[in-house]
């Protein structure tokens, strides 16, 4: 019984540094994934791009592919939002252009990741205030998703990239302790092989709790 | 035939998620590394701490231990010099600084790691001039260093934290290519393990030129 199947990463256009393997137009970028052998694509995408979901999902039914994720990251990186700015305005177009991601991925059968654009607690900040803040936003988001039939994955980044959420662990304690539902641990072995003492037992914390790698 | 001996980091003071297992004072840290087993202590100090000689070549052949390296990052951590800065003073300060450290070592008996005060090559900055920068002061350090019997051990640090020296290949090739005597790599698993493709192989790289690990 095989259950895993394999995604790779794609975006209109990314530097050569980023972990972004095909790159272009989108429906150029299905059929070479179908033909490489993968289940599925992840998509880098800023939440303001214009997307022609009928182009899209025409091609990726004529490949027999499907779309794993849409990657949140841009948010962040171009678009300078996160979950637990203490500029409200910030934090709300962060809340606002992840339910514009969620609205994408619904409308491709795909999921979101939800990576940089949490945030991270300032120089001296206290670290409970935040992660509530973020918990509190998080809330609101994966009902959101779930109400559209996403799950959110929380990726564990390494220490020199955030602050917050470095390990498996770490997400999956947060998701209890603030009973927050639809959100799975995304893991990346590149991360993992930064912060996690052993990488089998953080799959094994994640247990029903992991949601994409 | 045994040909590796240990070490273990200390420091007089350090914060509790820096990579020092021993700290306080220097003659209990020697006794102690001793008890445990080490061949020898790593010393993390400042260039102008005043250092007592005499009570530690004490303390060092009471507890029948050697001192194996001095380790400059403080110089970049707290005196903000490093070897390939824009400015003039600071990279003086930095081949000053170095000397102090050379001349510690000597008076130990011991080596000197070079690390994070190599320094970075700024943004939009080209990476030969930068180089070249700091070949001319290393070579001036390592004769001056070679004067006085100490080695210098190039650290190969991550791409998080430096953006020169990430990988074994890269100092070898460096010396060789500015012809640069009596400098050897120091390699660390923390860091092999973010940018090494394959640590075995970074090992059989270095050969020779490998220096502390």
């Amino acid at each position: 019984m095989r259950n895993w199947k394999f995604a790779i990463s794609s975006a209109d256009e990314a530097p050569d540094s980023a972990p972004i393997l095909l790159k272009g137009d989108i429906c150029e970028i299905l059929k070479e994934a179908a033909r490489l052998g993968y289940d599925a694509v992840e998509i880098h995408v800023r939440e303001t791009d214009d997307i022609d979901y009928e182009v899209i999902k025409k091609c990726r039914d004529e490949y027999n592919i499907k779309i794993s994720a849409i990657v949140t990251g841009r948010l962040n990186t171009h678009g300078k939002c996160n979950l637990m700015d203490d500029i409200p305005y910030i934090a709300h177009a962060a809340v606002e252009g992840i339910k514009t991601y969620i609205g994408i991925a619904s409308n491709l059968d795909a999921d979101i990741v939800l990576g940089w654009v949490r945030g991270n607690v300032p120089p001296g900040g206290r670290k409970s205030k935040y992660m509530s803040r973020l918990a509190k936003k998080l809330k609101i988001l994966a009902e959101f998703a779930a109400q559209r039939n996403v799950k959110i994955f929380v990726e564990v980044i390494n220490r020199y990239e955030t602050n917050v959420f470095n390990t498996a662990k770490e997400i999956v304690v947060f998701l209890e302790n603030y009973n927050i539902p639809n959100c799975y641990v995304h893991l990346d072995t590149f991360h993992m092989n930064i912060d996690e003492v052993d990488s089998a037992e953080a799959i094994i914390t994640c247990g029903e709790k992991l949601g994409y790698m």
